[in-house]
């Protein structure tokens, strides 16, 4: 029974560890270890911040460390950096960045929540003050004060996933000029080409440029340098992914997994007795291939988190996995994804058939219906669901979940036709683009 | 093997089934007769064409009988009313309504598409010509013809279904001084009472008029009279609900179900041999309850006509049922609801738990969010969902269709917490509101 619960890393993951701890047990001690200076912050919230949107990046924070204190005793150190683990002696080493000070604490359970770190590869000048990557809410900050500056015009953000195209609309609202460059031949990796061309093509109309297929090479002199020629840039922004941040993990030779996550098994526990890990930093078992896959999502680290806290409060939970859903937008297009791609079907050896329509997101009388385009993959034969991309207008997203929600249950692209759906002109045709994909996909299978 | 197929019934379910029986069978031959002069028209459009937002009634209409003929080769009769049906000589009465002649027709099947009608109770004066239904296109031009009218101020609708919300907004939008009249004590009998109480909060913030629990007692002199007192009225809409229209088939001695509605099995054949039924004539077999119900819904229709379709055709379908989803919107205020209401679950005798809550339909911080309310019903002791009930701004009613897709996976709670459900801030807070709902139902379990 717990009677120490010390989390590191203040953020979404470890806090929601130490809220679920706090509801089930109000008798355990908590102590959250932050390095930075706030506490429960929405990274996923910057792009609309540095696009204006949000009047305060203190509004972005969804609970703040006092708040911790007082409604919920949670000793919330900020400031606060674990230089180590001792797994034997169940203790952290913690330096008080602004003491100066280092201290041993000891721990009864310690969860895990450092996250993930922006990828900064060593380019040559990618260290220079006008190029920016976009993790915390002092980079937002910084990236506000740049996207309001009337001298800045010319935008280049390298990478063309989802922070790249949720930055290049940041700019854009902004009236800059923003140039989207990636090395590889489409943008957002994690759509099918085909698809991935839809988006690109939106992009293009929404007055944004798309440089595809060239890497870059440095920055220098306010020129992006690609290895294919150049591009002027007042302002340049990083979106070239993240990756788990697990150096004191590792150092306290926690079991790493796939992309060096700290690997967990379903229960949040990792290969170290009493240490647990959530979020970020974490695995995440993918349900339809049975493989552990590293994910960094809010959604991810909440859901991770609940189980962590209630398993620490002597409970018992575990994760039921993800499909790999994941929605953004780039302007007024829509971009969501579940299940696996044509690519990862390939990698899990799955054979897959395909279902594709262009359809609207309300009845084609209704104002303000647009196009939508879904992608459905199903398994030859059984026809079980194996993935779906929608991209289109305002209202196309979040049919993802409908998607998700199938592809959890087992649903083949028959019980899709069946399925009892919501219809009235304003939201959907008769039939939801869904289900059309999904017919589509029956002729093949 | 069918060699000719006639449909009654020139809209959704008919059409489709036509349209389906051509897809699998060139070869067979094809009648369709219809009473009216239009064939599958929107009628769930009607209301968007009144409030002007629909610039021509004939972009309700999804094919004409031109279009039937020349690329699928139905032939589509119009003003052609089937006046019996010869259940033992295979065979159907036409009366030729321009021509007012009779003919027989015989048929080797039978599909029964007749629809749904207006309720137009005895009351008092409910004939005058400023008191309209809404059913036919011609229904919609008059009504629009009234509401653009600078003479009509005040405006009556009496019920407070989906048809009658729906109407009100449709007022509204040309500046009409609208009232809601329902005898009922509430809105959206479909509804739980708490919410429907949000609807009627709704209305009255967008400036409508709820009048409950007073029935219409007459109607005249361009007054509406209640039990309660009276209401001026320049035009009053009926929004009564519809009853299967099934007179024919009652005739031809069909075995009605529910609410007099055609009772068919799940391959849509009626009690006589190759007679077979869809849509708003036909019952409809709930998955929770196992009962048959009568929905009339433009899905509904389309999907029983696709079953009764392939089984005409020689092939072999079933209809998996229903499991209660209606979506409807007043002005920017989206309901929804799918399963069963407490109501329904009483009637069913089975006892539930709830969970409801407030939350967002995006980012707290995200400009345009709005509230929405998510109300869940679960089994107690096993937590399988038997309801979820939607009312909120925009983006919050499309969700009932994650709920419809678990509530026909027989999910429970549990399973909502554990889904992998699609976040970015301008789509949900991080946990979406369909979970932090079933989340509640979990304390109560």
């Amino acid at each position: 029974m717990s009677q120490r619960l010390v989390v590191i890393g203040g953020d979404a993951a470890g806090m929601a560890t130490a809220s679920q701890v706090r509801r089930m047990r109000p008798d355990v001690e908590i102590v959250a270890l932050e390095m930075g200076s706030r506490t429960s912050y929405a990274a996923c919230g910057i792009p609309y911040h540095v696009a204006g949107m949000v009047p305060d990046v203190e509004n972005l924070v969804a609970r703040t460390p006092e708040e911790f204190r007082s409604r919920q005793n949670i000793d919330v150190r900020l400031r606060s950096e674990v230089t180590g683990i001792d797994v034997a002696g169940g203790s952290v080493e913690v330096r008080d960045l602004d003491a100066g000070t280092t201290y041993t604490l000891g721990y009864d359970d310690l969860c895990i929540g450092t996250g993930a770190k922006a990828v900064r590869p060593p380019i040559p000048g990618i260290d220079a003050d006008w190029v920016h990557i976009v993790k915390t809410l002092d980079d937002s900050v910084a990236l506000l004060a740049r996207a309001s500056d009337a001298d800045v015009h010319r935008v280049v953000v390298v990478g063309g996933g989802y922070i790249g195209l949720e930055m290049a609309e940041a700019f854009v609202a902004w009236g800059a000029e923003v140039t989207v460059v990636d090395g590889a031949n489409q943008v957002m990796s994690t759509l099918d080409p085909d698809m991935a061309e839809l988006v690109r093509d939106a992009m293009v109309g929404h007055g944004i440029n798309v440089h595809l297929g060239a890497g870059v090479v440095g920055f220098e002199d306010h020129k992006v340098v690609l290895a294919d020629g150049e591009l002027a840039a007042d302002v340049v922004v990083l979106g070239m992914g993240v990756v788990p941040n697990t150096a004191l993990a590792a150092d306290a030779g926690i079991t790493l997994g796939h992309r060096r996550a700290i690997a967990v098994d379903a229960r949040q526990a990792t290969s170290a007795a009493n240490i647990w890990a959530a979020g970020d930093c974490a695995t995440s078992r993918h349900i339809l291939t049975g493989e552990d896959i590293h994910v960094a999502l809010g959604t991810v680290a909440n859901r991770q988190a609940r189980v962590a806290g209630v398993n620490i409060a002597g409970g018992d939970a575990t994760f039921g996995g993800v499909v790999g859903t994941a929605i953004t937008r780039v302007c007024t297009t829509e971009i969501a994804r579940t299940g696996l791609s044509e690519a990862e079907c390939a990698a899990a050896g799955l054979e897959f058939v395909v279902g594709k329509v262009e359809s609207r997101t309300r009845a084609h009388y209704y104002p303000g219906s647009s196009p939508m385009t879904v992608k459905v993959l199903a398994a030859p034969g059984t026809g079980r669901l194996l993935g779906c991309q929608i991209v289109g207008g305002e209202g196309a997203g979040k049919r993802i979940d409908t998607m998700a929600t199938a592809i959890t249950a087992g649903f083949g692209v028959r019980d899709m036709v069946d399925l009892d759906l919501a219809y009235a002109p304003p939201f959907s045709p008769v039939w939801d683009p869904v289900v059309l994909a999904s017919r589509q996909a029956i002729r093949h299978i």
